[in-house]
């Protein structure tokens, strides 16, 4: 045992604490708090924030992690204190260059903003918006400045932060790719035959939704006695330990496929951090290990799985008994094809797998325009629409379904949205790799979801933060992420 | 401005807003986290109530209250200032006496405690929760003796603490006082004809339950856009400051008045809690003045006002038609005969105002016994059932009915039960009083609650802990707590 570690861990377990505690008091305002309350307590978010701040950069920490970095140390700690030292380092490096009080106001600042999002979104207002939005980028500008490495750019620092190693130069790679296979496909699309799916869009009572995304998540794994299903106006999941995982939904009276869709997802992100080792919950290094890996998981369980025939087989009939009214006259071969049309639509998380790529890279390319200030923040509604029209081929009536759709901005997530695409690749190596060792289609069939989780959960999930994506990659598919099986999965798909 | 006291308030803000993260906690807790979370959530708990402690009992916190404690520094305080340097400095005393690791394994402890009790109730088995309980118990012997004062008996410290200037001499006194009036009462109550409320064992579907308890929560003032309504395994209100303030319920199927009237008794509590004034919430003066003061305002709307005929005539209609299945056959005055039947039954929180007392004397003496080391842990449910068929003249069938009914030993609220007890004689003084100035009956009967409610704002709920109960009652009534209010009418109201 090594009492520097020792020493180490109450500071961990301080430090956890106060950021469990954050946590809960953002999970609360997006579920069930009352409207008033924002202000008071985004102030308590601030001031706990503070808290944090100063449990993390603090001298005796800072010493700490310099005495077990050092070889003789290093090698009396274990694989997953290792870890925890090099995340704790690596995590004190990014927070300490801002200072304390900047850190506490920008909290405060995105704890209020979320309420202030959600308003403008519900009355279709930027406006109101607007001064909230540009006080958040230009914090995120100054902070950049803080931290950025000498020829760096801050828009790749800020990738960097959700996707080690990913930069706008290999991204526009990535996106150039996909956008080469997508254009063609959705051209290819429109000759086809059109898919009626007006089904979707009659009354499916919320109770019933709320019961079957019930069952769904448990369906799929999700565990209730470790875990929670809420509702708010943006579908999130949110973490405080693998005993205590929340996924919630919103009810859309006139759209099934968006609470059924949202809960799968959100279910996948909610399983891999219940898989997390007991070991590591608690720990800097017992969360999922990259955005992008955890956009893998959630989106695999989505579409992978959740969009396949033999998902559907054992569980169609019982959609069909929830609401028999809506669903009566629709074939299980009708809603397969429903859930797979392809077409181009306004909000991202509603959206097919063909077109999904292509809202992230509109959001892609407006962030970089924002943070090389080739773009005002005034300006983003337009610019949005414009970008919608290049590549979707639409544009937005409102911003409603526009530039407002997402949370993401609201919380100074620049910089996270291309590991939506980045998950997607993930997802489709992941698959493309399982399909070979495990009879894929022949489980779901069988209602059989265990041993694909498993699989992902020892693969995966378990090792929190202690494998980076690649490194997981590597040892499950013998290679890094390569883009060519999204590709092929979308061609396929989408090609016959 | 006061320097000193401005560097207290940065202070004040960090114990606040720890304070607040550890409710939020609880209210999780008690009301959404699923149940594998506990273990981990308290340890999360532990940890934060030592930050908490050592935000509280802090060389420079205390040094600057005695500063500030001293004449020349008093006079530049202004009214509100001054409560707060009082009110912490005596808060401050209490938690320093007791040492920070056995103050953060208590606030653990009682956290875990809260499920081991729920589980214990729910499955009728007092022994698995022994052992905790147990330990509550002796851990806050321990407290006691770090904190007593000499010639003070542990009881009377613990029972200081919910109701300043109350020990068990002014107590028995005044039970003693209520045991003489409500014997006799219950005696002629049985030799009446019995009052038939069978239509309460109806059904009534929870989701009506929860549609007129939210109208009923509204209908007497609780705000929601400041304010929650939730479920919970038992009944209780929880405040972070006056712009959130949240209240549960439960609802039972087959019991109508027990959602309604623990609705009603908590938005009384939340009442209190959202008219405290802005400028006194989240500080340590910014919650109601006592416990009893506490209950006065919940008992005087669940009681005081919500049984009287005067209450449900403009709502008596609305509640009918919501059962109208289970309503039909029933009139106002049979509901009102029912609402108001004095029977002796098990539960404190479902029983009439007649017999409640009765509940909080089995209580008063039991705990008293326990800090006299006159009663060991393991036969408190034999001397429960005792106290139960000497006062009431019944036994409780199952411990559920009976020793594990409540939760706030689990709490370690020991010394908290006589001040729902307090609150009904200060209800019933209040009443008094408000009848002469106001006109209480014909406002009710108007469905007219603003003005009574706005009374107790005024005179009650802003001021906070800036003034005691005594002196509230001195300037709304002329005298201090007089129990000869609530004999009277309990007398009037079951005499006749």
């Amino acid at each position: 045992m090594n009492t520097n570690f020792e020493e180490l861990k109450t500071y961990i377990e301080r430090q956890t604490a106060l950021g469990t505690a954050i946590s809960m008091l953002h999970w609360d305002n997006e579920t069930l708090a009352p409207k008033e309350a924002i202000k008071n307590t985004s102030g308590i978010i601030g001031i706990l924030s503070g808290e944090y701040y100063h449990a993390a950069v603090n001298d005796r920490v800072m010493e700490l992690l310099d005495l077990l970095l050092e070889g003789k140390e290093q090698e009396t700690l274990d694989w997953k204190e290792k870890a925890i030292v090099h995340t704790m380092a690596k995590d004190i490096d990014i927070i300490k260059k801002i200072p304390a009080k900047e850190y506490m106001e920008f909290q405060e600042l995105t704890s209020e903003a979320a309420s202030i999002w959600a308003k403008a979104k519900q009355t279709n207002d930027f406006s109101s918006y607007l001064p909230t939005l540009d006080k958040i980028i230009q914090t995120l500008k100054r902070f950049a400045k803080y931290r950025v490495k000498p020829g760096q750019s801050s828009y790749d620092m800020m990738l960097n932060d959700y996707e080690e190693g990913f930069t706008t130069k290999e991204l526009d790679i990535f996106f150039g790719k996909i956008r080469e296979t997508v254009v063609p496909l959705l051209k290819k699309q429109k000759e086809k035959q059109p898919v009626n799916k007006a089904y979707n869009e009659r009354y499916y009572a919320k109770d019933k939704q709320a019961e079957f995304g019930r069952f769904l998540a448990e369906y799929v794994g999700f565990d209730f006695q470790r875990g929670v299903l809420a509702e708010s106006e943006h579908p999130f999941t949110m973490e405080f330990h693998n005993h205590d995982v929340r996924i919630t939904t919103h009810y859309l009276e006139n759209n099934l496929e968006s609470s059924i869709f949202s809960i799968i997802h959100e279910a996948g992100h909610g399983l891999y951090e219940m898989g997390v080792q007991d070991a590591l919950t608690l720990t800097p290094v017992g969360h999922g290990t990259s955005m992008g890996m955890h956009e893998s998981q959630s989106r695999f369980f989505e579409n992978m799985l959740g969009r396949s025939r033999s998902f559907w087989v054992p569980i169609w009939d019982r959609l069909q008994n929830t609401f028999q009214e809506s669903l009566a006259d629709v074939t299980l071969d009708q809603f397969i094809a429903g859930i797979n049309k392809a077409e181009p639509d306004f909000i991202r998380t509603e959206s097919d797998e063909l077109t999904y790529s292509l809202h992230i890279m509109v959001r892609y390319e407006l962030e970089r325009m924002i943070f090389n200030n080739e773009l005002e923040t005034k300006d983003l509604p337009a610019a949005w629409n414009e970008k919608y029209q290049e590549y979707l081929g639409i544009t937005p009536p409102t911003d409603t379904l526009g530039v407002l759709q997402d949370l993401h901005w609201s919380g100074g997530s620049f910089g996270y949205f291309p590991s939506y695409a980045i998950g997607n690749a993930v997802a489709a190596q992941l698959y493309h790799y399982m399909d070979q060792k495990l009879p894929m289609e022949k489980l779901l069939e069988e209602g059989n979801i265990a041993p694909i989780r498993e699989f992902l959960r020892e693969n995966v999930h378990q090792w929190g933060m202690t494998k980076t994506t690649n490194e997981m990659l590597m040892e499950i598919t013998g290679e890094p992420l390569n883009v060519e099986y999204y590709i092929t999965y979308l061609t396929k798909k989408y090609g016959e």
